[in-house]
């Protein structure tokens, strides 16, 4: 299959490498209107060649936008508009909504697969990308009704080649969710940075007390503001709803303390201790050895 | 160096190991009212012997509390009450007013040292204990002017077994910066997996979901609350004040997206992305084979 994978960041250059080394894609290329990206997928050997947008789509058989969610929504009715007519177009995006919307009524609609693997590290650009990024991580596709069935199928093929696990919702409903469960998680990292960075202006200290478990929770604050701030745009609403309850769960949390109700915060520790269960089922499947 | 373990859980299993192998104490003593802690720990070999408090205070060079910090305050003065006159006493709590409180004036006080080791994960009990916890992290020693220089020389020689930086400062500045750092940590992590849990009735989605980053910064939510919450309760007035900072924080970014200020967004993550420098000399100097 001829793969054209636009945008040579962690997830272009990742599913490259991997659809490479599991035999699914024989000539790839790239498309990057960064020119150091461009250089850096060559020298990696992410994919074979690097060509301008409407040569590298008009000669792929699967085309997999891999750029932030605010290009995608402008790149895509284009790219449906030049593609192939036998030609699939699939994107990585964190966002789903809008970007269906992009191309809602689109002649060639049915070309399109909305989809999301649950993947990603808080590096980026070419040289983050790396084999086995997506492994054992859940691939979302949206809206799959709205896809043809020969289009979903190659879509399908790929995620499954890359060892994930297939996961179909609405793109509403995958935009909802996902501001819970990920975007959020961004956010109370970002914020946690900047409110510890703000106390310590000498920053020997956050180094010197980093032990105590900010490290990890920090980690992804490392995150690019060039891919999250459109997905905040674009997931705008339910971003919202989820930061303003978390807001909410903290001053019920800073309450039960202010109020020296001990018994109160503990209970809430406890309920929180739940996440355990669910994160040890999240391990246990990304240890097993895939078949 | 006979060395009395207060307390078999995370902590003092891992610093009974640490001791032994760094050839510190040739007899260990543990301490624990949990009957099943002790088997666990002389199961696990942590120590060579259980003994009743008392006795195991009486016979020892040093002792080492690590016990939830509620716990350290009631029990320090007793043990400062019965100790040999050449014994140290250090502790291991995460908060250090209460705990110094506890013992001011007391006639032996210059034999405590007060001490925090600035490592740990989010699980607890004996079986979680394990070598090298300690290893390139730092070991804080607050109001040291207080304790005599034997003590301090005991307890720094300690410390430096177990291969970690120490530093000074005073047990209030230790409390307000801890309330940031690490502090605050746990409780952002808490109420995420709150917020989440109270979302997603179908922890199914959670699962599918969190290759997002969800599952590093949730890592701490899995935190013992019999630990935390004595910590919330002695550091209460400085753990206000960082979540208030906290919740100012994600007011501000909250009304940046409201606002449709992506440009404003884009400039706090970017503000937070500083936390990478700060952390990345965190990891060098942890990777750093110790001398």
């Amino acid at each position: 299959m001829r793969v054209t994978v636009i945008g040579m960041g962690l997830i272009g250059g990742s599913i490259a490498l991997d659809l490479r080394a599991a035999g699914v894609s024989q000539i790839l290329t790239g498309v990057d209107e960064n020119l150091q990206h461009c250089e850096q997928a060559m020298t990696r050997n992410l994919v074979d060649e690097i060509l301008p947008l409407a040569a590298a789509v008009q000669k792929a058989d699967c085309v997999i936008l891999a750029v932030p969610v605010g290009a995608i929504s402008k790149l895509l009715p284009t790219i449906l508009d030049i593609v192939g007519s036998q030609t699939t177009v699939t994107d990585m995006g964190s966002t789903k909504s809008l970007i269906v919307k992009s191309v809602s009524g689109h002649k060639n609609r049915g070309q399109f697969v909305a989809a999301h693997p649950m993947a990603g590290t808080e590096f980026s650009g070419p040289l983050a990308a790396h084999l086995g990024l997506f492994s054992n991580r859940t691939a979302v596709i949206c809206d799959s009704e709205d896809s043809g069935p020969e289009h979903l199928s190659r879509v399908e093929k790929i995620f499954l080649a890359l060892r994930m696990r297939l996961v179909r919702m609405t793109a509403d409903e995958h935009d909802l969710q996902t501001a819970f469960v990920s975007h959020l998680s961004h956010i109370s990292s970002f914020v946690l940075a900047n409110t510890v960075l703000e106390k310590e202006r000498d920053t020997r200290t956050i180094f010197d007390l980093a032990g105590g478990g900010f490290e990890s929770t920090v980690r992804l604050a490392k995150s690019s503001p060039a891919m999250w701030s459109p997905i905040f745009k674009q997931n705008r609403d339910n971003v919202l709803l989820a930061v303003d309850s978390y807001i909410q769960h903290l001053q019920e949390f800073a309450t039960s303390i202010r109020q020296n109700d001990f018994a109160k915060a503990e209970q809430l520790m406890k309920d929180a201790n739940q996440i355990g269960r669910v994160l040890r089922s999240v391990s246990q499947a990304s240890s097993r050895s895939p078949e």
